[in-house]
């Protein structure tokens, strides 16, 4: 029942008007191929491709869901072979692979846009070509030339697809802690024995072979997070003239039954003496696995980005067109029986919560996807610098923050549908349920927020925030709108120098004061992006006329009066700190100690 | 994969040391058969009852859902029958019913742990006998001597269950414009034709016969909601010995399919001419059925808290017992190659929310059921009024606040999972399904929360509010206690005295502040709720001893400290008003347009 038009206007305005993305391709000469028109036609193909072949089995897909048909075999919901069909032959996974390989080495400015509508339209559809890219990008950062040879050019085109087989059944966020292990051959390959779970994609019916990229320790290894390699096992061996040799041994052993994003097959793979061929030098595995990583936590971002983008396109339709009371200040149709209840304005203040989010969240992603870019393409070495610490300090925000805010913004919408928000044929439940997903997997959102104080801002004494507060405050200095969105950010970046001061200092005295205030320091500062985020969108927009712009404006007010105070609240739980956390003993929480 | 232990201690504590009940049984005339003995037995026994027979069959329950099969005949998951006829057997139903009919009179004091328990095992299950109390308490006060004979001890001991008929497809929140009519007879009944959807319990296996009360309008009734009347249409018409006579010409036509509660039956109703009789006098039908919500509508709350408990108990349990990470302050676990992490702190964050959150929200809801009595039983007349103006500002708190929170609770325990906690087979994410729907029936929480500051404190230009502020601060005066909550309290009492004058005035000028700051407005107001709560539960355990105490006042540290702080953001919400919110046209949210 969902319906969907890509916002093409509003991504068009963020790349050219907030960013100047023409501009900052033509100064990269890595990117310098990268044109306009180009990327106009991509985002144009991806809005078609989205709107007609993946919505249409979404809802179906979360039906059916993804089959375990035993002996290893997994199927995907009907619709989803000739969809992937179509997807992998227009070249859409190779979107920004590396050229040398067939990729077509667009930047992730353009991906990350492409990236958003796949998963507005199919959160479980998205997620098979996506580990791929994954993938690929691991095994161009860190594989050997042949390796990457053998393996890139038929994942970019999709007729193999990847994995990364990290978690097993006792090692979840802990990978140091893994058990698979990895004992070499004569010829230079490995025996690869283990357990994984909750791998995405890990069997399937869309592809000829599967590329799984898997964490495991050689004998001897140094304990911990330090001894983990990382290996190429495909699930057919590849000839060296790149046709399928022999099946690997491996195989998927069941699929979980899940809240959400059920037509993706998420499976618990076994690896009994599996062969697999190890990616750059040995204990090095978890360094290759987080250069893809900081690309793919921004990715689940997008996959937040999305859910919230479907929700409130569907909930404003839907407010547009349900009747329901009278208006509070005058009748608005008096020839029927009942206002529709656009006019409500909790109604509307929910549909705005959930467009601020999403438009704040696009430009956040597009903010963080040009660091990106910088980091990668500049050949200014200490613009790439800086951008790799903002990618370094903002990219647990752009997980975490925004996947967290679209929970809320999809439970807003599907709230204004009231019980049909609970009926699954109405398609917003769905929303909810596999856009929750986001928060928890790909490093859960508690993580990110340590990998954010902890190892971002406390290790530095705060030098990345505080350089990122003074951006902003240049940034802001340098406006020429007036709209109150200015001074609302300079406030809210002077609050987060200090809040950042002052846990820097308090985790001093109190070290659970990182653990035990990450998670409300994030949120906080997320505030703060988005800000930053609403003060770039109203500067780009004041020089201009129309509906469009002034909207934008309109937006940025209802940001500031009635989403940014919640930041003085995440501050304020932070300065009250952990002590009343950790003054519990254990056996206050254990149950079985009652 | 569930385990629930009914937190007797915490029950028993507020019966007695918050709320002195038996004194204040002993002191009502109509209250004076109960006793802590009685009540101590109850508590025990549907402590034992809600964990060995409800939360069995919690989640196979889910799993297999009610079915519709055809013909009107629904059937509900296997061992829902034995259930229910264990549950009725032992006089559950009939547990707050009017002993002149064979309730056994409790009052809501005792009947709300009762109920808790229920929802906290078995959402679903809950649904079916909490429908036959509704539907009965909506007889007992509205129906007819001999109506009354006729139906309620059959319902009390759940023999024929219950529902209540409201909503219709074009009708949910707005139920002024219903169609569905009621056509006079010779005899005195009436004919009732019409489709009502989303009616729990509408058709099931678990009971002889469904009494089912409806909402209808009688020819030339006035328009809108002075224009309903309600009506009994049994689903069997009953003779006059109390025998079952022919079947009414009603059915179900099919039951939904929904995000959770999906042993639930959700039917929708076909009424073809069926024989109904009205309740009370013509076009009084709205006034019946809202006496009987006020009670409802805190029993939402219990589901919230019941959801919020279960989840609880669950992830307290596994984050003790899983081992991930090291703690960050010192090895807990040297042996071990983990520590469990109970020893973060941002997983005790998540467990101290719930925590927190279940301890307030009970004993608000006791607060409240506590008020509920005073307002039924009370024989001083002014006490009795007193009480029912804190009903009328508190139910919808009660419903809107302690639901809202507990999807909170319940997503936050759900992450403690990781994971797992997105597994189906770990049932922490059905525990979010089924908590969802909380926050959406029995009227939206949008729609409580305008009830609450239209209604209840705008209509009176706040004198409910700020009488109920000044019983607060009265009772902060007279603490023996020097917690932090006391000063904590009085700052937020006196913040919400302030809000409640500036939203009374705002809301001359511009209206739609009442609709458009509604939902903050009630978010600050439940905070300030939750701190009298905590006020008066460290009160009760300040002059005890023993680890049982101390948590309390721990408990009500860590509220102050890392959820309080949150009054503010909503007060400062409300305080920005609703102009940005109106500033939008129409065409802005409407797709269509784009």
């Amino acid at each position: 029942m969902s319906t969907y038009t890509a916002p093409l206007a509003d991504m068009r305005f963020i790349l050219n008007d907030v960013f100047d993305a023409p501009r900052f391709w033509q100064s990269q000469e890595a990117l310098a191929h990268v044109d306009m028109d180009t990327v106009d036609m991509i985002l144009e193909e991806m809005a078609k491709l989205s709107k007609n072949v993946l919505l249409p089995i979404n809802q179906s897909g979360d039906e059916e869901g993804a089959v375990y048909q035993g002996d290893g075999v997994v199927s995907t919901p009907k619709g989803f072979k000739e969809a992937y069909q179509a997807y992998a032959e227009a070249g859409w996974i190779g979107l920004g692979g590396n050229p040398e390989y067939g990729g077509q080495g667009m930047p992730k400015m353009v991906t990350m846009l492409t990236e958003e509508m796949l998963f507005t339209t199919n959160q479980s559809f998205a997620l098979y070509p996506n580990l791929t890219v994954g993938a690929a990008l691991c095994l161009n950062s860190a594989a050997s030339e042949a390796q990457k040879q053998k393996y890139l050019e038929n994942m970019y085109a999709g007729i193999w697809s990847g994995t990364m087989c990290l978690t097993e059944p006792h090692a979840g966020t802990d990978l140091g802690i893994i058990k698979t292990k990895a004992v070499p051959n004569d010829d230079g390959s490995y025996q690869i024995t283990g357990t994984k779970i909750f791998i995405t994609g890990g069997e399937h019916d869309l592809s000829e072979n599967i590329i799984h990229l898997v964490l495991a320790k050689t004998p001897n290894a140094p304990e911990g997070s330090k001894g983990i390699s990382l290996f190429i096992v495909p699930k057919f061996l590849v000839n060296d003239d790149g046709s399928l040799g022999a099946r690997n041994q491996l195989a998927a052993g069941a699929i979980e039954h899940k809240m959400g994003i059920k037509a993706s097959a998420t499976c618990v793979m076994n690896f009994d003496g599996a062969t697999g061929w190890m990616i750059g030098e040995e204990n090095t595995g978890l360094a290759s696995m987080f250069i893809m990583m900081n690309y793919e936590r921004v990715t689940m971002g997008l996959q937040g980005l999305g859910g919230t983008e479907l929700a409130y396109q569907n909930a404003a339709r839907y407010a547009v067109e349900r009747a329901q009371g009278r208006s509070d200040t005058q009748i608005q149709s008096p020839e029927a029986p009942a206002d529709a209840i656009i006019h409500h304005a909790d109604v509307r203040r929910m549909l705005l919560n959930a467009k601020a989010n999403a438009e704040a969240s696009r430009c956040f992603a597009m903010y963080v996807a040009k660091q990106l870019d910088t980091e990668k393409f500049s050949a200014d070495a200490e613009a790439a610098q800086t951008a790799a610490t903002r990618v370094a300090l903002l990219t647990p925000i752009a997980k975490a923050f925004l996947t967290d805010k679209a929970l809320e913004a999809t439970v807003d919408c599907q709230q204004v549908f009231g019980g049909h928000g609970y009926i699954r044929e109405w398609g917003m439940e769905q929303i909810v349920r596999d856009t929750r997903i986001a928060q928890i997997y790909e490093g859960a959102n508690g993580i990110q927020a340590l990998d954010l104080l902890g190892r971002k801002v406390v290790r530095n004494e705060g030098k990345y925030m505080l350089a990122f507060v003074e951006e902003i405050r240049d940034y802001v200095a340098s406006m020429q709108s007036t709209h109150a969105i200015k001074e609302a950010t300079l406030r809210a970046a002077t609050r987060i120098a200090e809040l950042t001061h002052t846990v820097v200092d308090n985790s001093k005295a109190q070290p659970s004061d990182v653990n035990g205030c990450a998670v409300d320091y994030m949120h906080a500062a997320g505030y703060l992006c988005y800000a930053y985020m609403f003060a770039m969108m109203v500067e780009a927009a004041h020089d201009k006329t129309g509906d469009f712009y002034t909207h934008k404006a309109k937006l940025a007010d209802y940001f500031v009066a009635r989403i940014l105070p919640r930041l003085e609240a995440h501050a304020a739980m932070v300065e009250a700190g952990s002590a009343v956390i950790m003054d519990f003993a254990v056996p206050y929480f254990d149950e079985s100690a009652l």
